[in-house]
This record gives structure tokens, sequence and C-alpha cells, in this order.
């Protein structure tokens, strides 16, 4: 038994909590410190250390999993971690990507580090699904779908409107249009024929049903554009019915051989849990990173860059056997 | 633009030809030559070359993707071929996996050439999505279903019965048993559980049907576990209906994360012709076999090895933005 990946939390939310119970399915990895801005004797928790004492686990974490958001934690943190230790991080601020990936590639060049950005579902796993089907059916269309799922960023606009307490918004592929899909007719759709909008909405007392209904409808780039169902409700419902995390997707390749011959690569992902598969998917890629920066690579890599077989723990041997 | 990935094909059956069309849709390769074991003159194309003058491309071409079976041709053509050229193959019997690996290696590490062996879709894309799922969701279940689709081993047993002229088998996975496992329930299933095997023959005038029936579904190795059902057909419909090329399958893994949350991944192939899809691969994998080589590595590699980047013909950069 060769030594276990030694890692390290940053960040203790969901996702954070996610990686934690996660390591413990994996036998070849060993969680040493979860590192928090909040008083880490708060927490009462063995493994919590605050943030200002990471630079003391140089020599004792392999990989620091970076669980912050992408909005302002991840620019900052990735770069910053990354002077010291190899990083995974979730970023999926998609158009800022390549200026990210720039930041901690010059980092980890500079520092002997290396770092894998842009990991989880979308960006990550369908990102894979994407250049599987295009690459090997290179004349057709990629489709990608979300959901059913929450989509935090829309939920967080209704609950900017006046009046609005609190609010979930589930993203959810339409049905009809994944059919025309699979046929292989490759057809073009609007904004509004892929996904339906549907909103839980808790109202402030005396709040004008009317008009926030009409708000939520005509909000500029996030409804506007869409079929969008707005249902009120009280908190007590919201918070019964509508806390899951549940979440998933599609990516589907239709493509024609040279003889117009359809081909139907499609990927379906079903989750009880977002942050907890997300979360699998980091612990996935921080074995990659160790194993890759083992072989003396430094720098930035994303999910493009890792051969499949060290996202596993088993031997070469034995996955040419056993799964090939 | 840099210079094309210079192809060479061994072998002109289905998947040869399915080779010859693919290269079309990539503006990043050309065909050179296609080599056969035949009179190239009686077969009446331009770039048709007889076996035995392969080595005069040595330095004409970049990669050869062999296309003969693996019962006979791959184990001699890869460890053979692969002294002067890189190769990309499609070996398909899984037992046999691991010697060819040896072999085609040795030969690749003393020659200086990289040979990529068994890729297509299983094993190939159906080994990615295994190893992708299994490491994902280290606590769960992989399951593989193949079909609709003929199995050319099942008809070929068929055919060696006495009084049967002519016979096509279709693998058809069982709908219930998909659905089984989509819930989540990790079933186990018995052989029969999962496939379902249908045949289509025509027999010798004068045959006796019952007993003929009676043999195919005994028959061990090939159908005794199942349930079978034989149709006897004209040697005309059988023609009609039956000479198609389609195929598919379907790996799911089902898995839990620590909290017991159910989590699926999916993927499904949806195939007009498995010998064009098969070919569709073998491409994409020279692109990247030419790649590796390119940044020296030499022997045997297999799917596993190739960070998935490298199937693609567009930059890193591109990838990044538009894919990632």
């Amino acid at each position: 038994m060769t030594e276990k990946t030694k890692i390290g939390i940053v960040g203790y939310g969901n996702l954070g909590k996610g990686v934690e119970l996660g390591i413990e399915q994996n036998d070849d990895m060993e969680l040493i410190a979860i590192f928090t801005r909040r008083d880490p004797k708060s927490l009462d928790h063995p493994l919590m250390e605050n943030m200002e004492n990471m630079e003391s686990y140089k020599d004792k974490i392999d990989v620091m999993i970076l669980c912050g958001g992408s909005a302002t934690d991840l620019p900052e943190q990735t770069p910053e971690i990354s002077k010291i230790f190899n990083t995974v991080d979730s970023f999926d601020t998609h158009a800022n990507i390549p200026d990210h990936f720039a930041n901690v590639d010059k980092v980890g060049k500079e520092n002997g580090t290396l770092s894998l950005i842009s990991t989880g579902w979308d960006p990550g796993l369908f990102s894979m699904y994407r250049i599987m089907g295009e690459s090997m059916l290179p004349v057709g269309n990629t489709y990608t779908f979300w959901g059913k799922g929450v989509s935090q960023g829309h939920s967080d606009a209704i609950r900017r409107i006046d009046g609005v307490l609190n609010a979930k918004q589930y993203t959810i592929p339409i049905e009809k249009s994944l059919d025309r899909v699979r046929s292989g007719e490759n057809p073009e759709f609007t904004t509004k024929e892929k996904h339906l909008r549907v909103c839980y909405v808790v109202l402030e007392s005396g709040a004008d049903k009317a008009k926030i209904e009409e708000k939520i409808k005509t909000m500029p780039n996030y409804f506007d554009e869409y079929d969008t169902e707005v249902n009120f409700v009280s908190e007590e419902e919201l918070d019964k019915n509508h806390s899951g995390m549940s979440h998933g997707g599609y990516v589907i390749r239709t493509g024609v051989s040279q003889n117009e011959t359809k081909q139907r690569m499609e990927f379906v992902l079903d989750l009880g849990s977002n942050p907890e598969f997300t979360s699998s998917v980091l612990i996935t890629y921080a074995r990659a990173v160790q194993k890759i920066h083992e072989d003396g690579k430094n720098g930035c890599i994303t999910v493009f860059d890792v051969p499949l077989g060290m996202l596993s723990p088993k031997p070469s041997e034995e996955l040419i056997k056993k799964l090939l």
C-alpha cells in the first residue's frame, strides 16, 4: 500500500462538508485539516483550523480542495493558496475561466505547484462529455440541458425583489425538446424551448402578488426569455418541500457519419445531492493532481489534461484487466 | 494551420471503409493509403496498396489504423506493424487484452513507436464511462447493457448448426431491468435478467424446425443461460429486415454518498451504424496517438492514458473557452 494522499479542505459550507464525507469513501485519501475564516473553536471539530495557520501545513498536505464560491472566494483564494499547495477548485463563472486559468498557471509555474480548476459536473464532467461527443461525432450538434434542480443564481435574483422574503427557482428541461434532440432531427431551440423556470416565492405580508409575479417574469437576463411559472407559498411549505439539493442534466451529442447514418451519445446525471456529487468529483481530481504533480508537472490544468486512468486509485494493470 | 495527420488503413472491411469515410469529416487528417491482402488492382481504388509494400510508407504515414478482426488478425498485425508505425486498434477479446498490451508495449519501446490498443465503444468509450463512474461514485455498482444490436459471435454460432443456412441474433437489454437499475435499488441480476436473445434463422429445405430451435436454446455459453426467441424466416426476409448495423448500449453507475443520497450517472449509445461509430472512435484516437508520440512517449497505451483534450483537433485555449 502506497502512502495516502493528504487532503486539506478550504471552506466549510455544503461543498466542504461534502468533501469531508466523501473522503471517507476513498481508502487512499486522508483528511488532514479544514480551514475556515470563522473562529475554529466555534465549530467544535477536531480538524478545524484558522485560514491564517495554513502555511504551517506546507509539508503535511498534498492537495488543498477549495470549496469557496466562484463570485468572490476562488478568484482570490486559488492563486493565493497555489503559491504553497497543489489545489483543486470548482470555479464555474464560464466567462472568467481563461483569466482564472492564466492567474493560477503563473503562480503554479513560479512556485512549483499544480492546480486543476473548474471541475465538478458543469464545468467538469459535462465538459468532458462535450469534448468526447464533438471529437467522436465531428459532424453534429451538442445539446446541454440542466435540471430538474434549483438554480442558486435565479433564486437569489428573486430574493432581491422588494416584498420577497424567500424563494427557490427550479430549472426544468423540457421533455418534448429532449425527445426532439434524441430523434436526431438536430433542432435549433430558442431559450424558452429548452428550459422551463418554476419559482416558489414567500412574500412579506401585504406584498402585491400580481406586481411581484410580473417583476419576476420580466426580469432581464434571468427570466424574460423563458416561460416562468410563479407559485406563492408559505415559509413552512418552502422549507418542507423545496429545501432538497437534487439536480442533474443531460449532454446529448447527435451526429451523422458520412453515409448520413444517425448516431447518438447521451449522458445523464441524476443527482440526489448536487453538492455531494460535486465534492466527489473534486476528490477524484485531487487524486489525479497529486499523481500528475509527482510526475513533474506544474502550473494550471483542467479536466481536459487528465488521463482518465489517473482518476482511479487502482493500478494500471488492474484497470486494463477489469475495466477496459 | 499545422500539418495534417497522415493516416494509413490496414484492412478494408466494414471498419476500414468506415475509417475511410470518417477521415473526410476531420479536416486535420489525411488518408494516405489503404493496405489489403487482396490484389489491390482488383479493388479499383486509387489509395489501395498491397500489405507487402507497407514498409515503403515508413516516412509518409503518422498512424496506422488497424481494421482487422480480433480473433486472428490483430494479435499478429498490431505487434508486427508497430515495429514501423504508430498504430491504433480495436482489439476486443477481453481476456487476452493484457497479453496483447504486453506484446505491443515491448515492440513499441524497442522501436520508438506508440500504439493504442482496444478502443472503439466497448472496450473503449464504455471503459471510459466505467472508470469515471467508479471513481466519482466509489460506493456503488456499475451496470453495462448492450443492444439492441446484432451479436456477430452469436449469429455465427447459430450458422454452424447443421440445417441452418443463415442467421442473425439480436442482443436486447431488458427494459424492466434498466428501470430497476435507474431506481437506485442496486439489483443483482442473473444473466437472463439483463438481456434477451432474439434470433432470425434461415433453414435448409427439409430441416427440422423443432430440433434446431431446441439446439439453439440449449447451446452452452451462447444461449443456455438466456431467454431466447427463435424466428424462422426466408433468406429474402433476413436480407430485407435484418441486415442493418445498428447497435448501442448503456453504462449506468448508481452510487450513494456518505449520507445515503442516491446519485446516478448514465451513458447511452444509440448507433445507426456500429462499424461507422467504431471507425470514428479509432480516428479520434489516431489523432491523440500522434500528439502523444510527438511528446516523446513510446510503447503501448489504452484509452485510460489519454487526456481528453488530445481527442480534439482544437487548441487548448479554444477548448477551455468554448467547451469547458
